[in-house]
C-alpha cells in the first residue's frame, strides 16, 4: 500500500489531494515532488473572505506569481478564470455568491498545470481545487465544502 | 507521516478520501476501519449515467440498503436528498443536468453519517461525496469532477 | 374581523388565497364572488406530475378554457408563460426541474386576470399561484411549497 | 365555514397565512393562538431592503430573539438558513439578488417551528414564509411576491 | 444585394444590428431612418461598468429620456426591466453578476419599441440588445458578448 | 459606407453577422470570402428542436464535418462544447432547457475558428453564434433570441 500514490493522468485528483492534505507539510512536500517528476507546475495557498471576488483574485495572483500562467496572454487568464468559477460552483452550490447571501468561506486552494492525457497532443490543462469551510460569518457555524475546475490551456 | 489519517470532525474530507481512493481496496478498508471507530456509518458505490435521476436513485438505494438512513422517516430522506443535490452542483457546475445538455458521468460515491462536531449536541450529520468523470457520451472525451454535500440529519 | 377580505390591488394575495383555501369549496365560492365584483377573471385547477412541462400545459389549458387569455394572441400566451415559470421558481427553488432531479409535485393552481393598480392606465395584469407538495415520488415523502408569478398583460 | 382554520400538518400554509394576513392584527392573534395549541413556536416581522443579506439577518435575528432556534447549535442555524434561502427563491425567481440587479423588497416574514407530520418521530421542522413586494427602488414600481422554505430541524 | 435591409417583423435583429454596427455612424443613421418608417422608437447608448446595476440604470435612463417608455406607468418599466435582464443573461452566461465574480463589461446597447408582428393586435413589444466585451478588469483581457431581451409592452 | 465590413479581431461579431444574415445567400458568400482571407474556418447550419441535446449535437456534427475541430482531440471538443453552452445561455436566458419548460427553438448557427487577437501568440479561438426564435411549440407563438459563446482553443 503506497502512500499518496500519484497518477499523471489524474490532474483533478492530484489537485484535490493537495488541498485535502494541505495542513500536513510532509504530505504536501511528497506530493509536490512526485507531481514535479510528471512536469506539473504547482501553486498552493489559502484565502478566507466573504467576497467571491477576493477568492478569485487570490488564486489568480498565486497562479501568476508562481509562473503557472503567463500574464502576457489573455488565453491563459481565460482558462484559469473559468476553472476557478467552476471550482466555486462546488463550494457555493447554486449561486456563486457569499456576502450577498450572508456567508463566508475559509479555503485552501491548489492550481496544477500539466499534460494529464496519455496522448501528449491533448496539450496542457489546468486544474483548480478548493477545500475548506463555508458558513455563517461566525466562527464554528460552518461545514466543509469542496470544488474542482478543469480547463484546457 | 501517518497514512490516511482520519479526523472525526472532518466528515467531508473523510467522505472525499473514500471516493478519491475508491479504486484501492486496501486504502478503503483502512479508512473504513478508522471511520467506524468514530462510529461513522459508511456506504460506497459506483454509478454511471446520463440521467441525474439515476445518480440520485443509486445513492439513495445504497444509503437505505446499508442502513445509513431509515426508510421510515421522511426527514432522513430529505436530509440525504439535499446532500446529494449539493454534491451534484460540484459535478455539474451551473445546472444539475446531464443528458439534456449532452453529457454523461461515471462516478464513485460515498455516504457518511455520524457526529462530526466536537459538541455532541450538534447531533448527526450526513455527507455525500462524488468523484469521477464528466464529459461527452464518448469514452475518453471527459475530465474529472468532484462534489460534496453536507447536511444535518 | 371580516372573513377572507379581498383587496382589489392585491392580485397576488388573492391568487394565493385561492390555492391555500382550495380544498374548502365555500371559501372558494366566497372569494370567487368577491373577486368577480372587482372584474377579476379567475381559473383554478389541480395538477400532479413529475414533468414541469405538464404543469405548464395544465395551467395554459385552464387559462384558455376559462377565457383568461385569448388563444389568438401570442402576447397573452407570452405573459402567462412567464408568470407560470416565475411561480415555478418558488416551487422548485433553484432549478425548474422535477423528474430529472427525482422529485414530483402535487399542486393546486389559480390564475387571475384584472386591473390591480389604483391607476386604471396601468392596465391588465395576470397572476399565477401554485400551492401543494413537492418531494420524492413516494406518497408522504414531501413537504409544502408555494409559488407566485405576476406579469403585465 | 370556519374562519382561518388551522391544520397542524400544514406548517407551510400556516406560515403563509401569517404573512398574508400580517396587516390584520386580529387575524394574526387568532392564528397565533391556534398555532400555539399545536405547540408551534412562532415569530413574525418585517424587513425592507435592497440587500439580500439584510433580509437573511432580520429573519435570523427574529428567530433567535423569539427562541425559535438556539444560538448554541449550528445545526439549527443551518436548518433555518436554508429555509430562508429557499423562501428567497420564490421572491427573487431566478437569482437570489436584489441590489446587484437593481431591485428592492418590502417583506413581511414568519417563522414557524413544530411537529407537522402525523408521525411524531418525523421530529421538528421549520418553515419560513415571505410576502410583500419586489420592484424598482421607486415607490409603486413593484408587484407582489411570495416565498416559502421548509426544512427538518 | 441591399445594404442593411430591415424587416419590420424582426425587432430583435434590428436591435442587434444597431449594436453590432454601433461604431459606424452612417450605418446607424441608415438603420434609424428605415426603422422609423416602420414607426419603431429607438434609443442607443454605451455603458461600461463592473456593476450590473449601472448597466440596468443606464438603459432605463436612456429609455425614459428618449421617450421609449413612460415614467408614469409601472407596466412599461416592468416590461423593459425584464427585457434588460434577459439580455444580460446572454452577456453573463450563467449568473447575472459582474464585480462579485471579478469581471467587467464595456457595452453598446439599443432599445426598440414597436409593432413587430404582422397582426397589429399583437400590440407593442420592446427589444433590448447588448454587444461589447466582457472580461477581467484589465484592458484587453476580454472577449465579445451579445445579449437580447424581448418583451410585450 | 462599406457593406458588411469584417474586422479580423471581432470573431464574435463575425459569427453573429453570419447568423443574422443567414437567409441571404449573397451576404453569406461575401462574409465567407472575407473571413477566409483572415484564415477563419467557418461552418453554418440550422437546427430546430425541443431538445437542447439535439442543438448541441447538430453544432458539434457540423464543426467536425467542416473540419472546424478535430475528432481526435478532446481539448477541441471541450472548447467547442463550452462555447455552445455559453451561446445557449443567451437563447434560453436562465436555464438551459427547452422541452422540460415547454418551449422550442428554430435556430441558425455559425461556428468560427481563427486568430482574433492582434497578438498571434494569443492563439486560436472558437466562436459559436445562434439566432432564431424561441417560444411555445406552436408556430408563431415565439420571439427572436440570440446567443454567442467564445472560447480559447
Amino acid at each position: 500500500m503506497e502512500f499518496c500514490k500519484v497518477e499523471k493522468n489524474e490532474i483533478g485528483k492530484n489537485a484535490l489531494l493537495l488541498v485535502l492534505y494541505g495542513n500536513d507539510q510532509k504530505v504536501i512536500s511528497l506530493l509536490n515532488d512526485r507531481l514535479k517528476t510528471y512536469n506539473y507546475k504547482i501553486a498552493i495557498g489559502k484565502v478566507g473572505s466573504m467576497e467571491v471576488q477576493k477568492v478569485v483574485s487570490a488564486i489568480e495572483t498565486a497562479a501568476k506569481k508562481n509562473g503557472i500562467i503567463s500574464e502576457k496572454f489573455y488565453r491563459e487568464e481565460h482558462a484559469l478564470y473559468h476553472a476557478i468559477i467552476d471550482a466555486l460552483h462546488g463550494i457555493t452550490r447554486g449561486q456563486v455568491e457569499l456576502r450577498s447571501v450572508q456567508r463566508t468561506v475559509g479555503l485552501r486552494f491548489s492550481i496544477l498545470r500539466g499534460y494529464p492525457y496519455a496522448n501528449q497532443d491533448e496539450g496542457e490543462w489546468i486544474a483548480v481545487a478548493l477545500y475548506g469551510t463555508i458558513g455563517a460569518p461566525v466562527k464554528g457555524l460552518e461545514h466543509e465544502a469542496i470544488g474542482l475546475g478543469i480547463n484546457h490551456l
